[in-house]
């Protein structure tokens, strides 16, 4: 599955995430980009909507490790079980989130639990902007294997 | 303006709240609840999708101080600054969120502040589930009186 097919994937089975327009995806291994455009994710004020902007970084972090798992041939739940966010300026364009693996030690920990316990937890930072920083997202992911 | 004219302005306000079809507000005075059924909310494992559920919990403290502030004659953009979540369990049905006020010496404070300084945050707590608590969030909210 590429990403263009994992995103008709994602706008299928999450639908809010195709009522958000999400129509950018780009894995590089270590981190994943998700985009949306700013209209259908709007607020009051004319800036993003906290929740879409929140979804959207949720929904980011969630695909890396998702994506990183099949990369390896792991069919896993992925769940989001806690996660702090810093809101720290209004979005007035496009969402550009962007969610990476941190650093190797972590990931290596993550995995040697996995393949003992078959679940695992991994902490993920994700922001929301380009160059100036308007959301910070410290989630922790719990992934469990699928049994067929 | 009353409660179901409320949502109806949301739901333009806001594209979003529409596509999650949030369709019950209660405001209390000191509380409020938000709900949409689950089919628009739904992600890849058929229960919530964690972006659907903090979206409801965000939006819900967002609406419990807008409307505690209109009560009270100011009209305020009310932000969220920083939360943090708890993903206790799927949510499997219905997606009801309950936002409640701190206790009272904490608004007292907040509103003290924010008559002397026309801007302040609170602390709410808002919870998804019912009896069984799906999501925690605490969230603090910074309220700006809008000068026209």
């Amino acid at each position: 599955m590429n990403n263009a097919e994992f995103l008709a994937w994602l706008h299928q089975a999450i639908p809010l995430t195709e009522a958000m327009q999400i129509d950018e995806l780009e894995y590089t291994g270590y981190s994943v980009r998700l985009s949306a455009p700013l209209a259908p994710n709007i607020n009051d004020k004319g800036t993003g909507f906290a929740g879409s902007i929140a979804g959207l970084a949720t929904l980011c972090g969630w695909t890396l490790l998702t994506l990183w798992l099949r990369q390896r041939g792991v069919e896993a739940d992925v769940m989001i079980a806690k996660s702090e966010q810093r809101f720290l300026a209004p979005v007035t364009e496009r969402l550009v989130a962007e969610a990476r693996l941190p650093e190797d030690s972590v990931v290596q920990q993550f995995w040697d639990r996995f393949q003992d316990k078959r679940r695992a937890r991994l902490p993920i930072s994700v922001t929301v902007g380009g160059a100036e920083v308007k959301l910070e997202l410290f989630g922790d992911y719990a992934a469990i294997e699928r049994t067929r």
